[in-house]
């Protein structure tokens, strides 16, 4: 149950987006137990501590708004989730069921959500259920909450673009203080300490900061690497604010950029400025990767072009739509994503530059103002 | 398959002791989806960023160890899990699984982790099954590897040490620093930096600083509350070394202690003197329980004692045995556990002090040094 008329406007509006959805999978409700489509729709902020340890879950239909946690999280749910009713297991799932079987006696469909429920779960659940003789049947529901995340409202924009703007700033701050010699795992904890005193909320994911050969890797991690004039070094970190995540990549080199370098680079960011501009709503994920993609290939480098050109960023830093050349889907006013064309040549080195954009109709808008770019 | 003679000696061990378990329940073997049961088996030190983002996962059998994972860690996964095979899903799950369909081909039921394991994940697997053709049925098989876990070797219980030994040294360069005025998220910020500065991998979970009432919450997020005197403020931190976590509380008072603190304090010592002491090999996870919360029940405080006295603590922060009142387990030489009590008094605040045990026969061994308690 819950107490529709004490939910703030936002959240009632998100509620009503969903129902619509629920009604045309019929379902009577939803089993919310990821945690960025929890915080979306209620307020709550609690994350989960592990992948074995769920700090809460939700349950909403029509007349129905609940909010499980443990007593842990009891005055939290109290204070952030206005107008669920709090449904406080205390004596573990199990042994506190009788509390709300009644209030969810009339469902007969609960959809649930495969991404974000463990095969444990959703196994426990369907034993409590069966043991209080409920009749309600679970559901897979794949993505429900993630098509209305997909599209940000403008507090959700103004939230990215806040963290976005920490992010900016410390890449700045980093820049102007890069010197031969400092570690890539003291730049990366600098990164955070930053990200900490210019006010974001924590890290969206751990920051790469990558030299020289380990540029050459897509994904790597700090090492005790020192950082050396005339190398390629990759930046790609992104503070979160309010909950919501951020995402920039900037190459650089320290002294005189050898030719393949300039080449590789100028390449890059002329995928990226193509991409940025050209990308619009109405246009396929597949087609935005293409602008950029394009560019490269056309110069031969499209080998080395290992990656999908971008994603969304919300609530979480990956999320809906992946900018991919497989799996099209259709870009939509309102989405926000990185556009983040990247070089790596094994052994050498490599370049990304990654920027974030909110789509629109006619032209997308930039959010990043960092014009802190080489001209060559 | 991948190569055994190339498997270090103490993965070879491990999956040795684990190819008994897959026998008893007829497993030809078993999928490890557990970010920290791959790293357990195999050495492979990727996370999991995101629920939705798994790093990989391992398929071993009698004859078989394969570490399946993205192109983004081919470099680590054949640096880090040497003797496995690596299985690279360049194409997705679905467009490389012929890669490894053969090497599978003659395994009859594969486990798999429901408490590791994605709904979502799960039904792909099934898909990618049926449409190779393949007759191997996915059968669940919950906590096998948990189950090697539990006791630690002595190379993991040095891990544990050396991370509770930084704990121990930022909590007192902490306490020595302590000023009215501080803010909760001060003092967390700085306990970040100190465990990063001594040579922490990072922390185990995220600092909790409770001062005052937010003392009264067994679970408090850091808020911008100054600390003042004479109330209980209460630290609850974890670095991690070598991927082992630690788990540290301390309650302090600035200035002269109240008398209600006194008489909490010294309760919740003597609970915790008795269990650390008590604890042995052999009893149940309730008579451990039963040997702090026995002393506060005769005290008649039973009632603010709002959880367990303790967990399991290894590659995970919380992960079994749980000390808890119910669902008694039995306590093993070699188990590494916290022993917590607690006392919270809403709006007043509260008093918890954790060491942590490992289990022996005769006597546990307490692997912590920190003697900094109060002695009223």
């Amino acid at each position: 149950m819950g107490s529709r008329t004490l939910l703030p406007v936002l959240y009632r509006n998100r509620l009503a987006r969903l129902q619509k959805l629920l009604k045309a999978h019929n379902l009577s409700a939803l089993l919310v137990t990821t945690p960025e489509n929890r915080r979306y729709l209620s307020g709550f902020r609690a994350v989960d501590p592990q992948l074995s340890e769920s700090s809460g879950f939700l349950i909403v239909g029509d007349q129905t708004t609940i909010l499980g946690t443990d007593p842990r999280y009891e005055i939290e749910a109290h204070e952030e989730a206005r107008g669920f009713f709090p449904f406080i297991y205390d004596r573990g799932l199990e042994g506190s069921w009788d509390k709300i079987a009644e209030k969810i006696n009339g469902l007969k469909r609960l959809g649930f959500e495969p991404g974000g429920l463990t095969c444990q779960f959703h196994g426990r659940l369907k034993k409590i259920l069966k043991k209080s003789g409920s009749r309600l049947e679970l559901v897979p529901a794949a993505d429900l909450v993630e098509s209305l995340r997909v599209r940000k409202d403008p507090g959700e924009i103004r939230s990215i673009r806040k963290a976005l703007a920490i992010t900016e700033e410390v890449f700045r701050e980093i820049n102007r203080s890069l010197k031969p010699g400092q570690t890539e795992r003291a730049i990366g904890w600098k990164i955070k300490t930053l990200i900490h005193q210019k006010g974001g909320d924590g890290i969206a994911f751990e920051p790469i900061v990558a030299s020289g050969p380990n540029a050459g890797r897509p994904h790597a991690e700090l090492t005790d690497r020192p950082i050396e004039k005339g190398e390629s070094i990759i930046f790609d970190f992104g503070a979160r604010w309010n909950g919501y995540c951020s995402d920039l990549s900037r190459t650089v080199c320290l002294g005189k950029p050898p030719d393949r370098f300039r080449e590789l680079y100028g390449l890059v960011r002329g995928a990226q400025l193509a991409a940025q501009t050209g990308i619009r709503a109405g246009m396929t994920s597949q087609e935005a990767d293409q602008l950029a993609r394009g560019v490269i290939e056309k110069a031969c480098y499209g080998r080395l072009f290992k990656h999908s050109l971008g994603h969304g960023v919300g609530l979480a830093t990956h999320e809906a739509p992946s900018l991919s050349p497989v799996r099209p889907v259709s870009l939509e006013t309102g989405m926000v994503v990185t556009i983040e064309p990247g070089l790596y040549i094994p052994d050498w080195g490599g370049i990304r530059l990654e920027n974030m954009v909110a789509i629109g109709k006619g032209r997308s808008e930039l959010l990043n103002t960092d014009q802190s770019f080489y001209e060559f």
